[in-house]
């Protein structure tokens, strides 16, 4: 009985995806959503995007938070943001971004960044119907994060390893990040970036782009 | 509908907990439940500790976890360890550690961690049968998950702020840290600690076995 439930709720966020990705599409907008622990550095990463990127495409974020609007006032001069926010919900699903549709301003938005809920687990479950899924890991999380949470890497399209500028003082074994990886998903580009002293960034934007440009191509 | 499947659902969790902490209480045994995020060092943590208490208490773990073993082959060694696989579950529950109960040698045991899933969100919901709830916080995840997370910490027993080594290379405010803490539960005791250097682990050890010792009195 509980299980015909759940069943029934998935599908349903999966046809609302659905939706959402056409209705995205059509408006030639191409959306990620980024997934990571708390506190892996999913809002900063996306202060520095919106920056680097503001001279090239119009850009639009959609902020997940249990019970606070402090990401999206922290991106709020960059771009038009909006918070969902969930009251305790443990993820975003596809109706809540369909609200949130709703209240931004998409016109002329070509890409759409959606900050999911700080969590490893829950969100990687729910189409929201994105072009890409983003797995962001930190270094001071440890290398193990992709043996024990290993759906997310499965399903990420691409995968930024944050926090790099910790790699000399917290314990990271950068090798058995890259072994364990290549198991969960050989195929999976890597991106090592600090958010915060901004290595790596250019090529993450670089990566974005092309991404998009190969996304809205194949439309 | 979903809504009474869910209550349901909770209510028998609640009912599972009292019989477990129930027949815990019955054999002289106090139990915590510890939680946080993916990779701010739960797993270390409990390994210093059942080093630190090996030859004051009898111990015993029960480990959360999706997908591996790791954690529990961590600790074995220390002292009896069951893990928990909750093949991609995000959080555990009573009916888990009911079963995790019935695999591990109990006799004489006296403390009983339960180390749940990587999670600051949802394991929050769930009485597991224990005395008290630890929240852990590591330095790099940053002081804003107080006042982003904020359940966690309105329902713990205690904090633990850890890898503190990290303080001089990690953005962490410690002062908006404390100030939020008090708004979100004024009497939670704090304890800093680094896990790996050892920083605060005596009065970690401190106030376990004194907690301990007031609840086991109260029984």
């Amino acid at each position: 009985m509980r299980v015909d439930v759940v069943h029934n709720v998935a599908k349903l966020n999966d046809m609302m995806a659905a939706q959402i990705r056409a209705e995205l599409h059509r408006r030639g907008i191409f959306t990620l959503n980024l997934i990571s622990s708390p506190g892996s550095g999913k809002t900063t990463l996306l202060q520095k995007t919106l920056e680097m990127l503001r001279d090239e495409v119009r850009q639009a974020v959609i902020v997940g938070d249990l019970a606070t609007s402090l990401d999206a006032c922290r991106m709020a001069d960059l771009a038009p943001a909006v918070q969902i926010n969930t009251d305790g919900g443990c993820h975003l699903d596809a109706a809540m971004v369909r609200n949130a549709l709703d209240t931004l301003d998409l016109d002329g938005v070509e890409l759409l960044y959606i900050e999911n809920v700080g969590n490893l687990v829950c969100p990687v479950g729910f189409d929201l119907g994105q072009d890409v899924k983003v797995g962001l890991l930190s270094v001071p999380e440890g290398e193990d994060k992709v043996a024990k949470y290993p759906r997310l890497w499965r399903e990420a399209d691409v995968v930024l390893l944050n926090k790099i500028d910790l790699l000399p003082f917290a314990y990271f074994n950068r090798a058995k990040f890259f072994a364990d990886l290549s198991q969960v998903n050989a195929m999976l580009p890597v991106i090592e970036v600090s958010a915060t002293r901004g290595d790596g960034l250019e090529k993450w934007c670089e990566w974005l782009l092309r991404a998009r440009t190969e996304a809205m191509a194949s439309v």
